[in-house]
């Protein structure tokens, strides 16, 4: 495997009751500003479950992040923290919700002149509003991990520091009961996909790190789909796993010291900033296609992957390859997203559009080598039609 | 799954020439106590390594931490702590060296009367000595975990607290390559009963912690035989692999939301403390044995085992079992490790006291539901013989 450097000191309180250790996990005398989205969590209890345990702390709103938060957004949570003195921010939601407490608490402590340098320069940052956060949605791993994603005028730029990365995470499965079956469909495949990029590369003997991807993947196909059916979708269980897993997929473990593509991301990222499609339909959209045409460069780890995950052992390498990219595709079915971009009203006319973003945005060396050029970015669009 | 709250903030620096990471991370201005072992770091580099990376700091020596480390040897640290005002120790060895840095970090700033009440009388650790590790032997995990045992007088007393949980630990797989195979034997069935301790209880329903430990356990199924065989000893990607499982089999994570039973090395330890067996050695030795006489309570979890981790799929229930326990009886054999009694000497004649021994140390109440009285104990040793 390669040298790499991990350290997650998030401090996870996991099942059903936990939200109420954030008493004694936010200091007493901290001034604390909640951040939340559209409210979802004033109808189904979370929210009054964040007051029980703020009873005795002095905290303050911020709410209407949206889904792929926006630094317009963001940046008018800058005039409460001023104005009350915030010095810690407890996110209560899911990846966006966290991702954007992540750009307003480096945001309040940048010390340049425009915040948005952070992301649009990589600006270090070197400061940040400690942060807690209290997931609602399993998805993106953002509640143990220093990245974020905001979004300026369509476009999604990402950053990453350690400081930003939540103190601590409460992870309730019983709060995730309450979501809509897309949210959790695309809860299970954005976390599916950060597996996999994390995983289908080429091979370095990462033993380890094999194994952990594989049991996670399976874990998602095993519970996935039950999280949809009427017979277990409220089963409690089912939700734990599917939590556990989507925290697992992105929180740095299965990724140290092994080669990553985050080729599907990239591209899935002009999906949603040109035409609005769900950020894990757009990864669902791609990765297949994606997997047929990087099948030589990933050839290895696809054998790996269909005999491991999906217990093919019949035929020769391409067949065995297809068919493991078949039941890919099966499962995204199954969890009710598009898996082409026919599904979501995209045609071989936009694919120009796409390309042009990419390449507007710098993504011209995709891929675990950088050798997913645009040209081969056409070729995924186009094989997903 | 069960609640838990999980956190492991140490920070791992993975692969070939990480030690020199030590500059950074241990403050310029500490005042250094190195300790290790029996001095095979003089021998193999490592003590240069660790020479050259504390160039700039001031540093000392304490030395001769023994396997299993003892109360008596640990507490000569203290001399040289209050004398040069130690304030941060620099642990270089195998987990007998971490486990005795971490008692000597907190007896150095226990403020009670004898710091041996630490252990007997299992006093809070309020304070204690910060602790960076470079590990030398991967087995025990404790480079990333806040437990320790210490010896006093022939009995292993374990203590455990997260304040002597390392800060760093360096993790380098070639320092491996000068371990006797009995090191390297010794350390890989260490780690795997650990994964076997967490994971072989009755099921919750716990999926990403059964295909962790699964995968932990496949890979040291793969790769210690291949660590003690001419052809593949000295391959650095078998040694990381090991090294990386040994870690990740102690760390916390497999073990949190799941029950635990950790019967083998409790009764494992009276046949060290009372006839000197390796420690592992010791485990090896019961853990078949406590399959075999809790093959009823654990029947789920030991058919799971079989056709997980071995493969098994043919013959009825009781047949699957059989031989998931005789492929890991074989696998012991293959890690040139006894696997029963007469193997190291200890007969019929001595149950009666290893039993004594076990009640003496209030080990009454064992196992994942703490039904492993001293009569199941006693039928484990027999079935051991």
């Amino acid at each position: 495997m390669l040298n790499f450097n991990f350290q997650n000191p998030t401090h996870i309180h996991f099942g059903e009751g936990q939200i109420s250790v954030i008493t004694k996990e936010i200091p007493l005398n901290a001034r604390v500003l909640v951040v939340y989205g559209g409210g979802s969590i004033k109808t189904n209890g979370v929210f009054q479950q964040v007051s029980d345990a703020l009873a005795k702390h002095t905290w303050f709103e911020f709410s209407g992040i949206e889904p792929n938060p926006t630094y317009n957004t963001l940046m008018k949570a800058q005039d409460i923290i001023k104005a009350e003195n915030i010095d810690y921010l407890l996110a209560v939601g899911g990846g966006s919700v966290v991702d954007g407490a992540k750009f307003i608490a480096a945001a309040a402590e940048y010390e340049g002149e425009d915040p948005w340098d952070i992301i649009v320069k990589q600006q270090p940052v070197n400061k940040a509003l400690p942060i807690g956060a209290v997931l609602t949605l399993p998805a993106t791993g953002s509640e143990s991990n220093g990245n974020s994603v905001v979004t300026r005028d369509g476009t999604k730029i990402p950053f990453s520091s350690p400081l930003v990365r939540p103190l601590f995470a409460v992870l309730d499965p019983s709060v995730t009961l309450s979501l809509s079956d897309r949210q959790i469909s695309n809860g299970v495949v954005d976390a599916f996909v950060h597996i996999i990029e994390q995983y289908l590369t080429y091979s370095v003997n990462g033993k380890v790190q094999d194994r952990f991807s594989e049991g996670l993947l399976q874990t998602l196909i095993e519970e996935g789909p039950k999280a949809l059916a009427p017979a277990t979708k409220d089963d409690l269980e089912v939700r734990a796993n599917i939590m556990w897993s989507a925290t697992m997929a992105l929180n740095g473990l299965i990724g140290a010291g092994v080669p990553q593509d985050w080729a599907t991301h990239m591209i899935g990222h002009e999906l949603t900033g040109a035409f609005g499609v769900d950020h894990a339909r757009s990864l669902s959209i791609v990765l297949p296609s994606l997997m047929q045409v990087r099948r030589e460069q990933k050839r290895e780890k696809l054998l790996q992957y269909a005999e491991r995950v999906w217990h093919i052992n019949e035929g020769d390498d391409n067949v065995r390859i297809d068919q493991a990219i078949k039941l890919t595709v099966e499962f995204f079915k199954q969890m009710q997203v598009p898996t082409c971009l026919s599904d979501v009203g995209i045609t071989d006319k936009d694919i120009d559009l796409l390309v042009a973003r990419l390449e507007k945005h710098g993504m011209n060396a995709l891929g675990e080598k950088g050798d997913i050029t645009l040209d081969i970015s056409r070729e995924i669009l186009t094989k997903a039609l």
